[in-house]
């Protein structure tokens, strides 16, 4: 997500270091520390304004997550609604998604989500694609042994992409919408910022659920 | 594909043994013996009236292909097009699919294409469904080890399912098509008829192909 500079966005995060931590990789293998309850930890990562994060922290407080966006901006946009709602389970990250090995320990996550993630459609930008293998790799490593992966997109391209990067890593699609906001999931999906907009135009909004396999690589 | 009764269709049939086998289970494991050149089995399972199956046998001569229907007037009609054609590389088999052991020997079929299959909606009848668990077994034991399905819908519900069937079965999508006739497949590929009336409408057609696992269960 691109969103426009913010002035004072460097100073608000590190004002607010109980929930924007400034040094992460001293926190790894050790978030549960930062959260009131021991509980499982699911990520969100390139979260965007933190519409997500904020709406599923609130619709599910057994559960601690953690936010992840390289834009400092966009962090602080997260912020924001973190604050303004008070939310104890809710920490911000402001890292590289590609670096998260040096962040998280080995099987400390509990699940991923990945919502809207930039297309890269071009054939020569595949590795930048969140769902490229590259990736997958890191995310198994953070992952408990079979977690998830949660992913909702609009573009077509990338969800082709994807289902066939998920299937040929070794993961097991679950479950897959290809029209989430015609279907059951619409009471509880918890939407970003961008999904309603572009969902408003009537456009299919594509999901899948998929597992890392039981056996470790 | 439900179609009008043929008067005389049971009666073509017989007449034209050469191409529509009378007793097929007589030539389970010997298939290559029924065509001109020993090549590939391709086979489609309900091919309906056969503009598919035809039109490959025309664009691949160096692939022998099987079209089943368990219908006897849709045989006819797809017989129909194979004798007009002259077609050497195209046999006919009207029977049902789930058993389609009894007719083809383990491994002796390269590839499987399911196209515009029975959604069979409601949850109670999906073991009736073309690629639920019970007919992938049948399907893994007359495929060539890594064989693959080739398997196109417009319907979303059984999309969505069968992704999910394909990769929980243990099998790896290859590739993904969410809107087939709005990719580069489109030049290549051969329409049923249904799907031609039913693109021109422009709604979406989906496509997958996916290969069972090298080891056999």
């Amino acid at each position: 997500m691109r969103v426009r500079k913010r002035k004072g966005a460097e100073e608000l995060l590190s004002e607010n270091s109980q929930i924007v931590v400034a040094q992460p990789e001293e926190w790894k293998g050790k978030w549960q520390e930062r959260f009131p309850k021991n509980q499982p930890i699911q990520i969100e990562i390139g979260m965007g304004k933190g519409q997500f994060i904020t709406g599923m922290a609130k619709a599910n407080p057994e559960i601690n997550y953690i936010g992840i966006d390289m834009q400092v901006s966009v962090v602080s946009f997260a912020l924001d609604k973190v604050l303004a709602e008070q939310l104890p389970n809710v920490q911000l990250l402001h890292v590289d998604g590609s670096a998260l090995t040096n962040y998280f320990a080995d099987g400390e996550v509990d699940q991923i989500y990945l919502n809207f993630s930039d297309p890269w459609p071009k054939k020569r930008h595949e590795k930048r694609r969140l769902t490229s293998k590259e990736f997958l790799s890191v995310d198994e490593q953070i992952l408990r042994p079979q977690g998830e992966i949660h992913f909702k997109t609009d573009n077509r391209g990338l969800f082709e992409y994807s289902l066939a990067s998920f299937s040929q890593y070794g993961m097991v699609l679950k479950k897959v919408w290809l029209d989430l906001h015609q279907s059951d999931e619409v009471a509880t999906n918890i939407m970003t910022e961008y999904e309603e907009k572009f969902s408003a135009k009537g456009q299919p909004i594509f999901r899948v659920e998929a597992s890392f396999p039981k056996k470790m690589r």
